[in-house]
């Protein structure tokens, strides 16, 4: 009974890139603007791309290191295959693709978008756009590429359709784990380095431009304004499409493991391998085949994104893209129903933590995957309230600004952190929903369902940057009016649907680390994680501590590199004649230099802190501290990205509510006022806030428990063969009467299961008290326990004095 | 063998008392300055006096509405005796009386020792001091009293000696917890409330009088300076020791919960009744000797706080400081060591979460409390690192205010997060080690010696502001410079100190947490907490969040009661004619009204919050995701509390630097200078981070546990009696034969102690699995461990259709 569902999510794949590639020659067939417009887009891309380059270079050696180190541990740990290198080492690389075709088609995509929007509006947002799905397919197809690719092969190389499917299997996902490390690493690099760059150069131009000399944006005389331009790119768009990537690799992933961990509860309900037509891995399969779906539900969604007013307004051309977010996403529902119905058994007994087993019928999985659309809108919706022009949280932090600076700072950080509320009540509740419903898969399965349209989510993001680029681009080649008018309308949507793409992006990751923190869970074969020990307790503590560090060090870099950008571009205003009447040409690169040099140094630190953290706590303290660790993470992320972002957003619109007028206490305010310019404080203390430090916590928690997945072998100890047929006693005396004496009979009752009986007499004062319990489950789950019950038992040496310990085996 | 040893605390606390009279009565001898002086220091305590009596008035509400409610506990559960109401009762007016104290003290000393400073800095020191040392002793002696006075009457009111110690000690305790939840949830109005009315006053003081108006600080021209004074002595004075109060209650009550449960597991691992020559409770009894003997020794320090040299400049106050502070430590240590060498068996038999029984030798206990000093002394010096002059975190907040005030801001923001850093991971060092020598009674013990000479560290912590005022009176009173230099060299140290203090506060705030956690853990009886639940992980979000959503309320109240202050000084400035030539009188009043309206109607939501929502937590969801929550608070709120307070002192002496003159980028840069003014941005920013809401995380934390401590029985059900002994079988059947059978045998075994027989047996498909299980423990233990066994059977029912449940009771 072979199945080739798998060939249907490489199917969509292939077809979203033929797709892209169709669109990405449609968009360099359009005009391309006159010789001073390119020069500039191509000063950008030069800029960008030699970022990048270097950034790469950089990460190269990274690359190398953890590719050793993955190697020693495929040699220490019989589970872990070496092939798991090659995946690590295609992650990262499909990683930094998927963010340089963003850039690429991005940098292409600006001057286009001005010179079309000189006739046309919708013209414009078609080029914008068009540039946008380029990016959105790229990634989003890459990535279901690579991940089913992978699994194909990995499922060929390990799973031999044996009764060791859970094992086997196991080996084949901790492979896949090792794409989407690669993936998720070099996100979190090209994230923080981006948004180092992106903001040094934007605070940096900033302050001395507009504050201090009173230049507009974008104003050519400004030395700091390509580097500003080049970092939307290096920032918004190369570092969002390999946030992205990883991200979705992520998500779909940890659906994988758990849709394995939900055949093996199955088969040890049923006593009976699982089996369906399917290869029996139609749970594991699931999510993968929807995010195909999502490919070619967000290709027939861009269909509809168009206006045809040419004096369109905000309101219109955000209708354009909400239609088509929508349809990818009732298009995407509607065949999940179907495939969740095909796919999954009618019912499928769960085992659900301290509760034991429920028959879950397949339709709940359903209901888990409309919890995580919906909880992921209504977040939305809070994010857009909390940051919107002309809400209640914005307009009170303009009111606040008329007192100055310091009561518009206070006013922001108390809407960043007050709309943590609805934010985390929301994502409890989408926990425990879709727990409920169905378990962690469902929580899986939530979070894929919110990632499944990343390719139109994706679109819908970039091609704000792009029109901010196309506006750019048309102010220092000094266009007609109406060109900035037109362009400034795509970017003003564009800024609204950054905001919505947040509060999808911070809940789906969340959820997504759940699911990871799950799968490592099942991976290491512990039995929960229980913060009433105190290891894992202190370890909870040091987890909630590490987005708070990284924030810090993600803020100092900006802060640091922004101060050397002020300090460049006075020197430049200072010492080079005639560059305010625009006769002296500025030393741009001096400049883009700066900002280069700062990201790539400053990215560094945060980056092993977050890698190497995990690491050390699971080899030091074990694999339940570090579950520890890792819920300390996620808890402290969340409240640290949704404060981040939310309170950047709110200064932003605050000090945009200027531009327009806004009334304080009966006033008219304007651009240029003392209240205007204590906003412009406000939204530049926020720009680390929302730029760098807070998109990076999502990545940050999803990386922490990716990295907990790949060294769960070394910590829960797969090795499934050794020791596992035998009996043991463990005695430990004491002269004093204080003893205690540990019978282990331990058996294997098929390829995957075995069972032991513990029983542990203690002799106190020569009273014996005896204990038996029966354990039984997988190989690894056993191996574990038992050990867990031996190491307990020894442990009576240390505390009564001249105790002696026997282990004595009896037959194995 | 009926021992005394309770009175010795109780001695203790008495001679506390009476010294604190002796003082207070010296203070007032003092002479008390010229007429205008004594003026503005009855306006000063007048103002104080009202607030005090508003607030007091307000909270009586609150008192009587939860005093009905917990009378509504003690008619629902067996285990809560009514006598809790008294308790609580106690607990908020003597928590009211340590801040009147030391509110009433302040406001004497305040101008008595500026006529001291008029001719003898030692002088001054010795009234400032002298006033401090009359609250440190209120406050720790009327703590130690009302513990040791309600636990020697709770004793006898319902520990009768027999063989069910543990219940009837738990029962003792929880009354007990009653006093402490009165004593911390007074504390955390106390603080907001304080904290927003001295922040309000504070920072419209400053925006207008110092950075609008160019006049000094305490300026009598300033209509908000009245107000700025009252602010000192009801936040830092008078909410300092009620939060003070609360925490030295809390963490000794901890400390006695956990020395119970030592003494079951000391009598279970046995299988005796543990006896010892303090009335079988000496594990119990240690804290609060510890605290009272911390009572003596403060008295003692006490005595060498003194300076001989007139000229003597902030080095010598501080080295005087240090060595009472530090003698009174060593004294206790040296108690301690001998208290437990007398007081704890020499080798206890300790259970350890998942680890079984440990024989740990007592001096384990006198190493924990070395560890928590330790700990202490190292996490103040990571504050007095991260926020002293001329220490680099400063020095590059200052060099970021040349930028202006976002970089400022940024610099800060970072500052303040870095320094999670340190602290975190020593805190988490402490948890660890504490616990690996003596379990969570270990923990305990480490919190308990950082607060046991809370005399001492009060006495040093309430000199400061008292000195500030001194040098307001000076400085409204327009006596000579060198009255205010001299007040301004103890009020400088006094900022030292209290930066010291406030390290210490949160470390032992973290760990009576952690204790009180432990505590509720075996008070509910519940198996730990694990986070693997999704409900349980729910909530760690859920509790995650309360901190961030508390300082954000905090923080919005400040903006707003300070934009109030801001109008109404801007408008006595123009319309009271004569204002700035000091011809006319500023209306203070009206400022005082501003912000006593402010903070009594602010401090009630953020309170509420803290208060109801592990209530309606633990009645929904149950014993276990209200332990997630409760972890959620504490790992957060320890966070945000460092992250602020830490913050907060950072831009305060990045502003202050700037006073002597500061050199950035080779320059000179003094007060006036843009730089200063961005620096003042600064400060105002963090006046509410720490002062109103970081030093509030403290008691939010602790109040939270307590809440759960007390709610405790509801949830995890002491019913001792009912239906312990009985044989019964939950069986679940449905047609295609997948059932589940468990039987259980619950017996008996003493007063205190049951064992429960489990057989479950799982029938899939014809095969059986069958497993054998034996609980052993307390009778609430094992009661509450069946229920979750035969609540795990019968939810078979809800997923497989036409189940039928039988529940039979074989015998009773």
């Amino acid at each position: 009974m072979e199945s080739n569902m798998i060939f249907v999510p490489i199917a969509m794949a292939v077809i979203g890139l033929i797709f892209m590639m169709i669109k990405m020659a449609w968009v360099k067939k359009q005009a391309p603007g006159n010789d001073k417009m390119q020069g500039i887009s191509k000063a950008i891309k030069e800029g960008a791309l030699a970022f990048l380059g270097a950034e790469y270079r950089l990460l190269l050696i990274f690359v190398v290191i953890a590719a050793v180190a993955l190697g020693i541990i495929s040699m220490m740990v019989d589970t872990t295959h070496w092939i798991i290198i090659v995946a690590f080492i295609v992650g990262a690389f499909a990683s930094a693709l998927a963010g340089n075709i963003g850039m690429r088609i991005a940098t292409e995509a600006n001057a286009r978008t001005a010179e079309a929007a000189k006739t046309s509006l919708p013209q414009a947002l078609k080029v914008s756009f068009g540039g946008g799905t380029v990016m959105g397919l790229g990634v989003a197809s890459l990535a279901v590429l690579g991940l089913s690719l992978f699994f194909f092969v990995f499922v060929k190389m390990f799973v031999d359709g044996g009764s060791s499917f859970y094992n086997d299997m196991t080996m084949a996902l901790e492979a896949l784990a090792g794409f989407s490390l690669g993936a998720e690493s070099i996100a979190l690099f090209a994230r923080v380095g981006g948004g180092i760059y992106t903001k040094a150069a934007d605070v940096g131009a900033d302050l001395v431009g507009k504050v201090e000399a009173g230049i507009p944006e974008d104003d050519p005389r400004n030395p700091a304004t390509i580097a500003d331009n080049v970092g939307d790119n290096v920032g918004d768009v190369a570092g969002m499409g390999a946030d992205l990537f990883g991200s979705y690799v992520a998500t779909v992933l940890a659906a994988m493991v758990l849709g394995n961990y939900l055949i093996k509860d199955i088969s040890l309900f049923t006593n009976a391998p699982f089996t369906d037509s399917f290869n029996n891995m139609g749970p594991i399969l699931l999510p993968i085949v929807i995010a195909g779906v999502g490919i070619l539900a967000s290709i027939l969604g861009t269909f509809l994104v168009k206006i045809s007013n040419n004096d369109a307004k905000e309101p219109q051309v955000q209708k354009a893209l909400d239609m088509g977010n929508w349809v990818a996403i009732v298009i995407t529902l509607i065949a999940s129903w179907f495939l969740i119905d095909m796919m999954l058994p009618e019912t499928m007994n769960m085992k659900f933590f301290g509760e034991g087993y429920k028959a879950i019928p397949s339709i709940n999985v359903f209901w888990s995957a409309c919890i995580g659309l919906a909880v992921g809108a209504l977040i939305s919706m809070v994010t857009a309230f909390y940051t919107s022009l002309g809400k209640k949280p914005v307009l009170d932090i303009v009111k606040n600004s008329s007192t100055g600076a310091a009561t518009n700072i206070i006013a922001g950080l108390a809407v960043g952190m007050k709309s943590t509320f609805l934010s985390v009540v929301l994502f409890a509740a989408a926990i425990y929903g879709s727990y409920e419903l169905a378990g962690f898969y469902g929580v899986a399965l939530a979070a894929s369902a919110m990632m499944a349209t990343t390719a139109m989510q994706l679109a819908i993001d970039a091609f704000g940057p792009i029109a901010d680029n196309a506006g750019g681009v048309a102010e220092m080649s000094e266009l007609e009016p109406h060109v900035r008018e037109r362009t400034d309308i795509l970017d003003s949507v564009g800024n609204t649907t950054a905001a919505v793409g947040k509060g999808f992006a911070i809940a789906s990751a969340a959820l997504t680390a759940l699911a990871l923190f799950a799968a490592y869970v099942t991976f290491t074969g512990i039995d929960g994680i229980n913060i009433f020990r105190a290891d894992v307790l202190a370890m909870l503590f040091v987890g909630g501590m590490i987005p708070v560090i990284f924030s810090a060090l993600a803020m100092q870099s900006v802060g640091k590199a922004a101060m050397e950008m002020v300090q460049e571009v006075r020197r430049q205003f200072r010492e080079i004649p005639g560059i305010m009447e625009g006769t002296g040409t500025p030393e741009y690169a001096k400049c883009v230099d700066i900002s280069t040099k700062a990201a790539l140094k400053e990215m560094i630190l945060p980056g092993l802190i977050t890698i190497i953290t995990p690491i050390i706590i699971g080899l030091v303290f074990g694999a339940e501290p570090l579950g520890g660790y890792m819920a300390g993470v996620c808890v402290s992320g969340v409240m640290w990205a949704i404060f981040q972002n939310n309170a950047g957003g709110a200064w932003d619109n605050a000090k945009k509510s200027f531009e327009a007028g806004v009334e304080i206490n009966g006033e008219m305010t304007y651009k240029g006022s003392d209240a205007h310019k204590a906003a412009v404080t406000g939204d530049t203390v926020g720009d680390p806030f929302k730029d760098t430090s807070g998109p990076s916590m999502n990545i940050l928690i999803k990386l922490t428990c990716l990295v907990g997945l790949v060294i769960a072998p070394i910590l829960g100890g797969h090795d499934i063969e050794e020791g596992m047929a035998m009996e043991t006693t463990t005695t430990a005396k004491s002269p004093d009467d204080v003893y205690k004496k540990v019978l282990i009979d331990m058996e294997v009752v098929s390829d995957d299961i075995a069972k032991a009986v513990v029983t542990t007499t203690s002799v106190v004062n020569g009273e014996a008290v005896v204990e038996e319990k029966v354990i039984s489950g997988t190989k690894a789950e056993v191996k574990a326990r038992v050990e867990e019950i031996k190491t307990g038992a020894s442990q009576v040496k240390e505390n009564v004095n001249d105790l002696t310990i026997e282990e004595e085996v009896i037959k194995e």
